[in-house]
């Protein structure tokens, strides 16, 4: 199994950008198309848990388009084969400085194109050196 | 692609239990092993962030053995193919009750065996329903 082929790695990418403009423009309907609609898709988020693409998508119908603006860190998107990746990144928000903010997704390649098929964002104080 | 492949399922929920018990026994022989050798594997801890194998590596050396019982809860193990699998669960801890951890590891099938290639865990309040 080929880690990073360029042309996979590059596909994922600019999936993992197109998520990242949805999310911080609240583009509900991007952020719905880009999860994988199953039951076994997972997100943990911020303060909540939710299992199947049904919870998710009703946690973005219902999510507060407030304090969205975020900068992003060290990305790292690392292909596996031609159809599963990981994307992390660090985020800091405007609001919150002194912490850093995680997500982890798993790319997974299917039919309908990329999907997210499990997601976890969690916020901790900065660690030195993060 | 077909999901959750009975054998395949088996084949990392085993995994997943191994990872749990050498964890909790504090069993850093076991732990190393199972984390894929690279520099793309990543590891979002409860406190640190941690980037290849080698900076995970160290983390387990370093770690204080100390409060490491805790009690799963909806684990969550899903695979994609043949070769590769999320493993999502909450754990609690006695020392914390009114929080919920979530950890989420992503495995892939190496000329190895499974190996963990991303791993996020992260501890909030327990939200209600969870």
């Amino acid at each position: 199994m080929e880690i990073n082929i360029p042309e996979i790695q590059a596909e994922v990418t600019a999936m993992f950008h197109e998520y990242e403009t949805a999310l911080v423009s609240n583009d509900v309907e991007t952020l719905d198309r880009l999860f994988f609609n199953a039951p076994t898709t997972i997100r943990y988020g911020g303060g909540e848990n939710l299992y199947g693409y049904g919870e998710i998508a009703a946690f973005r119908s219902g999510r507060p388009n407030v304090d969205l603006a975020r900068t992003l860190e060290r990305v790292e998107i690392t292909t596996y084969g031609r159809d599963f990746a990981t994307a992390s990144t660090h985020y800091i928000k405007p609001s919150a400085p002194t912490k850093v903010g995680r997500q982890m997704q798993t790319w997974v390649r299917t039919p309908e194109g990329w999907k997210v098929v499990a997601a976890h964002v969690s916020m901790i104080e900065r660690p030195d050196g993060s």
